[in-house]
């Protein structure tokens, strides 16, 4: 399976696009850390079906991102929106007009990403 | 039915959730500007039917957008990036390092947002 950090990732993007079954469950494993045999008895299925459906889930909510890709554009706009950021981390004296003009050329390029 | 910018917005985000034949009858009528007739006419179906495909397939899109918000998220990123190119406009004297403060903020609420 994913590692379980790009699993909550896919969530946070498309968890919404999953029905409220999938969703409990997915949710049991990928962000309450729960494994796959508490979910299973909580649920009174067996701990094959909890993976499965996980699995299942996972593979879907890959599908929305290999066909929109938004998670990689978030990701590259966080980059580099950091940048900005270190940018800003300057000391006094230091040449402000410079780092100004560098965050007005990422600023552009994040608008035209959007 | 849906303004075209709207309509062009939501295609950008979730186009590729619609089916080959959907994006075809909806990329003439929404970023070609072609008129239901000639759409019609060139693909040898009704008006009508190519009035209901494009209604059915921007309700799918804006059922994505009610599920995901990303348009939503996206626009209010883009508003804030510009922000921050206003912010780099100084002319030489202005105080730059007031300006770096409110980038260094904007750019957090960015981070925060995605």
């Amino acid at each position: 399976m994913e590692s379980k950090i790009s699993q909550g990732n896919l969530y946070d993007f498309y968890g919404e696009m999953l029905n409220e079954h999938q969703r409990e469950v997915y949710e049991d494993f990928v962000l309450n850390d729960l494994s796959l045999g508490e979910i299973a008895s909580d649920r009174g299925i067996s701990r094959q079906a909890v993976h499965d459906l996980v699995k299942r889930a996972t593979k879907q909510l890959e599908e929305y991102e290999a066909k929109l890709h938004l998670i990689e554009k978030f990701v590259n706009v966080r980059g580099k929106i950091k940048q900005i950021n270190n940018l800003c981390e300057l000391d006094d004296g230091e040449d402000y007009k410079k780092a100004m003009d560098e965050i007005k050329d990422i600023a552009n390029d994040i608008l035209e990403e959007l």
